[in-house]
């Protein structure tokens, strides 16, 4: 889609030509293009789409452009987007708007559907329920092949999805499920039931959203059915909005490991004291942490003033031990969430990281050793004392990197809270006991 | 799948009542319940796969038993197998195993495949060639929805997804699509070029897949064609590989923010000395810039001797002033991976971080002038050294985090490098300048 040429189309009013032109484009790319018009205007564009993609285009927008655009338009123009909205976007739109906006949508809603909607707004966010749509095909067992396809042809051009069929009996009890591919590739008089598949992979309403993206990838599915606690089927949910759960997934972990509270919210409108309250708590907590790594510096100070060289050495200390420890739980983290490590794998990851870390820790000891000593000529103590920390250091640094996020996991806590700044204090203390330690018994320091 | 249930059938040899309930299971489930046995019992267990199952299980199975399983079954049976899978699953699989079961397998695969199979293993990592697929329906233009229909039906079962069909001219150019949706609510006798959606999306063989998943994402698709730079139709992508992309393309960017080389293998099955390089290079790296760092230190040596004190702080200073510029880089790169941001919000950016920085600045500054002068007693002019080096850290490290990773964007560089370790040692070193020239200032200290 070209859009400086619509551009000036609309500057020029030539609105018969976009009309003309409109088929040729993506609904995505049509909503981007929307997105970048003013207020008015983009109502303007708005109304010249067709009846047919105006709804798709909506569910495309971006909230503030929804909100703007449900405010411009009328009664009757918003009840026809509404209307022909899949219901998981019409749930997920009418509890961003203002309040005035959503009774002027109720007013056209039909009794049934109002309640419907009250049910779905009630679920909990980030369930099954909240995901899910009602918009699929059920269809009964004795129904042969070719009544099926006739249904379809029916009914199906509402349906968000019609490439799996949900068989139900007559309580609404899900009993299998058939792909529209085997439908087409079935003879037409053969029965659902002798071609269905029975024992259905299914979700429960109040199921967690990332435990479905799991199942969704495990099973390379396309759309899931979902249940409620009769095991009725209420709804299903489809890839595309899993693929959004997965990317919110990743950025609320993104988020823990650099310890920002999560938000659903894009940064860019986001405002500044929303932004500095998810940030500064994590801040105050790892900053008071940070305050104990400098009472043990505290109470080593007559150690330090007596080798105030020792001191210069403590930020590499402390950085390659916080980084070490990080790299450690990052790979943890991440093997956990993707389903490959769990906790019967802890003596594994112990040992791994034992021996990884001693052969990372030695060539960053032997390293630093030739530095300190041949090249920038300190003590042979002092060189000693820096080598050895690092050893000691990384080892560590990696053993509890690697360990907490996997006990984290076990005690039923997000292993990603087990992130860089936490990992990083704690290692930060321990490397300073060791240094010191060490300081005191190769340079015979006394406290 | 009851595991427990089938392992004891399978102790107890009772393959035929396996056989009959093989039906019920779901192949993923089936190849977890493989991976768990061990090696001859594999074997064993996948022999008693009906046929129609057996390579789809196959394709879920890890490089590793798919390994044991194919060095262990006789040429005829992997012929079987290997003749079952759709390609793009035949090309990593051949990609993956050593070369004596390459050859047994090549042996049995006719000369126009062979060519296939290497032009396929010829393109590039991560690019969209390595991720097609060849089985797909391509139709012409003038056929009508019915003999489409039929074409389906002939050939559909071995297509790895007919929900959407390609509309090619005599030169394999890609004219438009059509979905199977189109073509079973259309009517029978409608010509294929009334109906089919021209200018459809497409990507070049050699497009990167994180662009190619970006294209999913924006267009809610289930499928893309490739063409290469004939632009000739040679294959699709499908959803499923997506979501793999989507998940590799994280975990690439999570190993980036803790400073680990980005790694395709699984953590428990990767090696430690693989490990390791690929965790030693960046603490190299950062354990060098850490030493400037010390030198910053060792240049202050005078005043941190005179005033001991000042020591105890340092690590609180650069923790909190390292996790301020994390949290701002780890938001503004994820914005950037979900398109949230661009090079022309910058401005934003530095002004939004600028005003959160000075907020959250001001207030843990504000505590520690509390905590150091009223709880602990320190001298005035230490509390105000602390403090006002903590809301300058801040404000530097927040507008620092903020700004590196679009400046790297726009370098044409990968955002997620300017991650927390890199932030850090930056942050570090300036907080320290800011620390001992306010000491020198406030204190009245001269070097």
């Amino acid at each position: 889609m070209d859009f400086e040429r619509t551009m000036q189309l609309l500057n020029e009013k030539k609105y018969n030509i976009i009309k003309s032109e409109l088929g040729n484009y993506q609904t995505a790319d049509i909503a981007e293009f929307i997105e970048e018009l003013e207020e008015k205007q983009a109502l303007v564009f708005f109304r010249l789409l067709p009846k047919e993609i105006a709804s798709e285009v909506f569910s495309y927008l971006s909230v503030d452009r929804q909100a703007e655009i449900s405010a411009l338009a009328n009664e009757k123009e918003l009840a026809n987007i509404v209307a022909d909205l899949y219901f998981d976007d019409k749930v997920d739109y009418l509890e961003e708007m203002p309040a005035y906006v959503v009774k002027k949508i109720l007013r056209n809603t039909s009794e049934a559907e109002r309640k419907l909607i009250n049910q779905f707004l009630a679920y909990p966010e980030n369930s099954a329920g909240s995901l899910m749509t009602i918009e699929f095909v059920d269809i009964k067992k004795e129904l042969t092949v070719s009544e099926v396809l006739d249904k379809i042809r029916k009914t199906g051009p509402n349906k968000e999805t019609i490439y799996t069929c949900y068989v139900t009996d007559s309580w609404r009890h899900l009993l299998g499920t058939i792909s529209l591919k085997e439908l087409v590739l079935a003879d037409v008089n053969t029965k659902i039931e002798d071609i269905m598949h029975t024992g259905p992979i299914y979700v429960n309403t109040h199921d967690d959203q990332e435990d479905i993206a799991d199942t969704f990838k495990k099973y390379d599915l396309l759309a899931i059915p979902v249940v409620d606690n009769e095991n009725r089927l209420v709804g299903i949910i489809t890839i595309d909005d899993i693929v959004d759960v997965i990317e919110e997934e990743n950025t609320e972990d993104f988020y823990k490991m650099a310890a920002v509270a999560p938000s659903d919210e894009e940064y860019i409108n986001t405002g500044v004291l929303a932004l500095s309250r998810k940030r500064i708590i994590w801040l105050l907590v790892l900053m008071i942490s940070a305050t104990f790594t400098g009472y043990i510096i505290k109470s080593f100070e007559s150690t330090l003033s007596s080798v105030i060289a020792l001191s210069a050495f403590i930020p590499m200390l402390m950085n390659t031990g916080g980084n070490a420890g990080s790299q450690a739980s990052a790979i943890v983290i991440r093997s956990i969430v993707l389903g490959e490590l769990s906790f019967k794998d802890i003596f594994k990851v112990f040992w791994k990281e034992l021996r990884i870390s001693l052969l990372v820790g030695s060539v960053l000891g032997f390293l630093n050793f030739i530095r300190i000593f041949f090249l920038e000529r300190y003590s042979f103590p002092i060189a000693l004392t820096v080598s050895a920390t690092m050893l000691f250091t990384v080892v560590i640094a990696k053993v509890i990197g690697g360990m907490l996020p996997i006990i984290a996991k076990k005690l039923r806590l997000d292993p990603a809270i087990m992130s860089t700044p936490i990992i990083s204090t704690i290692v930060d203390a321990v490397t300073l006991i060791i240094y010191f330690y060490f300081a005191m018994w190769f340079l015979k320091i006394s406290v």
